[in-house]
């Protein structure tokens, strides 16, 4: 049967050990107490939560799912103890301001956190997905008067929020956003304006519950007079319970049918001359809910590794029990006269495990990683550090999002083949994380959109700048894996990565010229190759740390050779996967043919 | 909303124009009288079945699903009047010998009916899925008695059948089946014996249903001093209802919850002394059921490439209607004003378009190829000819199952991406697709058993002859466009393909000497290697059909221009990926590192 276990020796191995976290922080004023010790506290009680409350709750909450009625939307078993239990864990502020009412946190700790989360019950998660993006988007966009009445509650979980930007007409396109709002008669239209809002939205996650008293409700939504497109977009803050505790007039009007995630309400959301009030300025809604978005965008990225971990584990648990047939390989132990052996030892099995095992450790580093550069972004006192982690940041966002995502999807969908069979039976439980994962690679924008931002904002824009910054920083540990012949494979892997890189930017930024649909044909293979690169990285990182007896693992946990071994795997049988993406966006002259059957 | 039209005038324009099926009927006395225009008639006539009286429950059939109880199965609303038409139409006995009471018509005509049927529904398609390979067991295995009668009402459809194999430790590893026949008192152990069945099976696919009046289970089992493995299996044939109208001692105990073919019944079977009879000699039961095992690969192969086409088609459909965002390129008649253009105009959508496109067409070629190959080995009056066809189905046949379920699945899975968040919505249908077509890579011999199938037991056995057969064969597609200046890049792309094939199994050959797990460790990639020769085969004999105005299509269906650029886009953007697989079957040296951690 599917079970969890947090992996809370490999994520403090990656922090501590391959990323030395523990320095940075010592450089950020903001999180200079913080010490490997007490991270490991945090993540050890975080993993007890997840893999102790939440996973037990998640096969129950994919079979009884969320049940609607007019009255409401009852959400399954356990999820309101659950959630109450989160907040009375104070787990929701981990990474708030303490002036705020937070922990104050690193994101280095708190990705973690979402990681575990995520992997243990998808739909659990989505609840309080969006919230941190809603406290950033309360803290910085509202008039004091909203922020003094919203952000406490939001911070500690005692409300929960939503971002409502989807329209049947307006999915991936928001400039097609019709809700409107109309100002209170005779108030300006200025930020903090009392508004009426109209309109309709879809695929609202978390529009109705019954975890929390409240729902802050996020609404993307036209003023009057506003332009057409995004840039007439402005945001309105709509509670389902207004300050006088009246009903709000927002209206749950039915809950999706889903591949997956069924434990999360995913709502249709009517708005009716709803009462609300403007954040931040008229017409630039959409900046503010960017600021949602990216930390969103995070957050999904770690549901991608979430589920990649979930599969791995539970990959590597069933094929070291399942025995079929002899392997030509035998396990220590193995006597010859036994029927079979544990097909993990089968060599297509042992490829897969370590295929995936591979994934995982590569795409932590990463993550965290990311996380690390977010919080030097945020805390640093030198403000060129925090724009230089910034500019980094913005450009792993969108691949963390799109590549971990299907690193997830993926990787579970390889792995329910090691159950055979039963892996297609749904009290197995692997077939859940196939159909949970899947959405992580459409919502808080397609894949496909996070490759165009990637490569038309965050790489063409300033003519390759910040991404040339960034390459020659993951080049600086191929220059120290150099100096240990035995790292030497892991140098050159990760060489020959940046030099594709370095040579697909550079065809890009020429050959757009005459060509404007060339970087939008092949901005999936960059985004998939730029992942690539990053998985190099992360296994020459792993690699070093490896062969440093210094930065051995601690006890108990998996050891150096066994790291080294999966690090080893990903040069040697996954990056060779990137020449094929690397090749694509290098072919400027394989246009594609006009579609002319689609028009008729 | 997701619906099925078969691809009839496709799947014409491939037997007729590119693969010149009329001119092989005429060398086959056997389908001598059939012609082009009687294959339209039967392909149409099916595909209306497929699409007007399948496709509209499929949906109903994933919904509502099988219901269990100890009386019995009830499927899916229609499941049973549409089973009482389809043996009505007489189509289970298309391709059955006229002797036995079928029409006698090509597998040319049979595998495409095949692909119609479970494109439609794939669920309800489980129930005759093993009809056809039972009637071979019955036809080829039986003594007079048994086959008098069991054959015609298992030909007609009037009775199904099942294939009792798998039990709870015998999955892929057939040698631990424990299911235990005895002789009845004083009956030796001869062809046609009576036997008493006892055992418990499970994942078997229409073990209880209330389609057909009786079910016909074959049932692999051991009978008294047979030895260990799978030498010692013997196959009995036991009826649901036996000849004097009593109800037999086999039980269905329970029903699985899957994720997928939710109107397919996939029952736990208990045999108690259960009445049946030997087929085939003692001990030599899985000689007998491979006979059935090959007929039912080729059916899974079909409903890869089924899913494949109807996540195509489905997805074509969706993206030329769904309006977002200007496109780069605009659509023939698209205004300056219009807020939006199809989404199957952005570049990235319509890569996944044309990708699907390109692979629908090429294994449908490939499939159809095979097809005629099944009726050149059973019917061309030359035994030469028959014998080298048979060996070249041998290789083909684990190639299209592995190769094609995966393309189904990943194609439906790509295409699902097309609808953004209503592709995770279940009323959109495209992610019941996904679902259904996920068990096609499992059941028949996992993908990996099929991958070591292909390069232990069809390249290397004899040395690779019969491979070089097959590789010279399809060379000869290369060398014909050569002669046009246009199709050279057809040409290039196949003898790059074929030359790697060569050089791939050179490696092998030599390279398995001292390293028993090489061919092991990297049978999937010689599959996906040898799949990917297969489509570029086809895509050079659809262009080379293309540049033939005399092959032109038939009026009304895609027009020459299309199906060439498919093809283009196909060794384009699709072959390269070949280029990975070859390069891991060549480097010998990357051997696994031993999992120690799984031992513990």
């Amino acid at each position: 049967m599917w079970t969890y276990q947090a992996p809370v020796a490999d994520m403090l191995h990656v922090l501590v050990q391959v990323l030395d976290a523990p320095a940075q922080w010592a450089t950020l004023p903001a999180h200079a107490e913080l010490d490997a010790d007490t991270a490991a506290q945090v993540l050890s009680e975080a993993g007890r939560f997840a893999s102790q409350v939440l996973a037990p709750l998640n096969a129950g909450g994919d079979r009884v799912g969320c049940r609607w009625s007019p009255q409401g939307v009852v959400t399954p078993p356990g999820f309101r103890e659950a959630w109450a239990a989160y907040v009375q864990g104070g787990w929701p502020a981990l990474a708030a301001a303490p002036e705020d009412g937070g922990q104050g946190l690193p994101a280095a700790l708190n990705m973690p956190l979402n990681e575990m989360i995520a992997a243990a019950n998808h739909g659990w998660t989505m609840y309080p997905g969006l919230l941190h993006g809603a406290c950033e988007v309360v803290r910085h966009d509202a008039v004091p008067e909203l922020r003094a009445r919203y952000l406490a509650p939001l911070v500690s979980g005692q409300w929960l929020a939503t971002m409502c930007l989807t329209e049947p007409q307006a999915g991936s396109d928001l400039g097609q956003v019709r809700t409107r709002a109309e100002l209170v008669a005779g108030q300006p239209a200025a930020n903090g304006a009392p508004l009426r809002i109209s309109g309709s939205k879809v695929f609202i996650s978390g529009g109705e519950h019954d975890l929390s008293d409240n729902i802050v409700h996020l609404v993307l939504c036209r003023l009057p007079g506003a332009g057409a497109g995004s840039k007439g977009l402005s945001l309105a803050l709509v509670p389902k319970i207004l300050p006088d505790g009246q009903r709000n007039a927002v209206h749950c009007d039915g809950i999706e049918h889903k591949m997956g995630i069924h434990g999360s309400a995913t709502c249709q959301m009517r708005f009716e001359q709803a009462e609300g009030w403007l954040i931040g300025e008229p017409h630039r809604g959409l900046a503010a809910m960017f600021r949602m978005m990216n930390s969103a965008r995070l957050h999904v990225a770690m549901q991608g590794l979430g589920h990649l971990e979930a599969a791995t584990q539970n990959a590597w648990r069933y094929a070291a029990g399942r025995v079929q047939m002899r392997a030509p390989s035998q396990p220590p132990g193995a006597s010859p006269e036994q029927g079979g052996d544990p097909i993990a030892w089968h060599p297509a099995m042992r490829r897969l495990l370590l295929g995936l095992r591979a994934r995982t450790d590569a795409a932590r580093v990463v993550a965290l990683r990311c996380a690390m550069l977010l919080d030097e972004a945020a805390q640093h006192p030198d403000a060129t550090r925090r724009a230089a982690a910034a500019g980094q940041v913005a450009i792993l966002t969108p691949v963390a999002k799109a590549f971990f995502t299907e690193l997830g999807h993926r990787g579970a969908d390889d792995a329910l083949q090691a159950w055979g069979g039963y892996g297609f039976v749904a009290e197995y439980g692997i077939e859940q994380t196939v159909r949970d994962s899947r959405i992580a690679m459409i919502y808080e924008g397609t894949n496909e959109i996070q490759a165009i931002d990637l490569v038309l904002r965050k790489l063409l824009d300033d003519g390759g700048q910040r991404a040339g910054v960034l390459i020659d920083e993951l080049a600086a540990e191929a220059v120290l894996c150099r100096t240990d012949a035995a790292l030497q494979p892991f140098a050159e892997a990760l060489d020959a990565q940046l030099d594709a890189w370095r040579q697909a930017l550079a065809a890009l930024l020429t050959g757009r010229d005459g060509d404007a649909e060339y970087p939008l044909r092949v901005a999936d293979d960059m985004l998939a190759g730029v992942g690539h690169a990053l998985l190099a990285w992360a296994w020459a990182r792993i690699a070093r740390c490896s062969a440093n007896p210094a930065r051995a693992p601690a006890p108990g946990g998996r050891s150096a050779q066994d790291w080294l071994d999966a690090a080893r795997h990903g040069i040697d049988w996954l990056l060779p996967q990137a020449q094929v993406h690397w090749a694509r966006v290098g072919r400027r002259g394989a246009v594609l043919p006009h579609l002319a059957r689609v028009a008729v």
